[in-house]
């Protein structure tokens, strides 16, 4: 699909605010992509679609991951966690895109998982620090992004579960799994 | 076995000062199972053994948990969390305890896990709030159990969660479980 007509569309899909989000998510993915040597049209791809889903009925995302046993588990989560699923399932079946690595990059732009790809990192990364993010600690992660792609999305899984706590919410294993997993990487560096 | 005679053997196990820790576990579960409506006598059991291995050279742990395929994941994880599945193995073998509710308590003294019964709760959170006990925080959960059970070992939980992440140590999957599934429980009250 056309670069163009895939902005609209997707564009089309959220309020006007977090279009903003995605434009500064695209941006950032890119500049990340150059800093750490991935492909930035791939990081420009995933970052177009992440929140494809994301404005979607909540019962029809339910639906969906139902339908397509997409991570079913995740249902006994937090809401927030699964549009993140719909969303690579949209990507793929809606959008054409048969680039498992970009897939990926959307299904777990939100958890997180161990064993995170180059490219999943710098989505995720790219959607907790874009320039519309002003949350206590933003940019002291913007700064440890600087230096090194691991260390700042453990900074920030360590951010997402603090939040959590503090909540009083649960957390999903994957981003326990993916927090873990980092750590082994960085030490094993 | 004679209670007197199990003090003496598991006093024999550790350094002074780790006995009298048990001493201050021993009283406070007994006091937590009275509050509760659980046995004093399981309480006390699991409280004399909980630490029965904590004073083992870490080979030794290792070893016994790889001959007899006690949760082998946990050898990926910080050393502390061992001695939990090596005291319950050797309660059961050495000191011929038989009831699978006190070897449950001790195995899962640490950790913690999903679904804890209450003589698991009373165990893990009066080993977090023993008299001799001073970490910051430390007053506000005994302040929390002495209304609930549940939501103590969880503020305990956030407690250890917040340290590791603090500590930048991984987090054991069973402990994520444990204070997930205590969310569910609290709210389902």
């Amino acid at each position: 699909m056309d670069r163009q007509l895939m902005i609209e569309r997707v564009r089309a899909e959220m309020p006007e605010r977090r279009w903003i989000h995605t434009e500064g998510v695209m941006a950032t993915a890119i500049l990340l992509a150059e800093r750490y040597g991935e492909d930035p049209r791939r990081a420009e791809l995933a970052a177009i679609l992440h929140d494809v889903a994301k404005y979607w009925p909540t019962e029809r995302q339910g639906s969906l991951i139902r339908d397509n046993g997409l991570s079913e588990d995740v249902l006994g989560y937090d809401k927030e966690l699964w549009h993140q699923f719909v969303g690579a399932w949209v990507a793929e079946q809606e959008f054409g895109i048969t680039d498992a690595g970009v897939l990926d990059a959307i299904r777990y732009h939100t958890s997180g998982r161990r064993g995170m790809s180059k490219l999943e990192k710098i989505v995720w990364l790219a959607d907790y620090i874009e320039p519309g993010r002003s949350f206590p600690g933003v940019d002291e992660i913007r700064a440890i992004g600087e230096e090194s792609l691991e260390k700042a999305v453990l900074a920030g899984l360590d951010g997402t579960i603090g939040f959590l706590i503090a909540k009083g919410k649960r957390i999903y294993p994957l981003t326990l799994e993916a927090r873990n997993g980092l750590i082994e990487e960085i030490r094993g560096n």
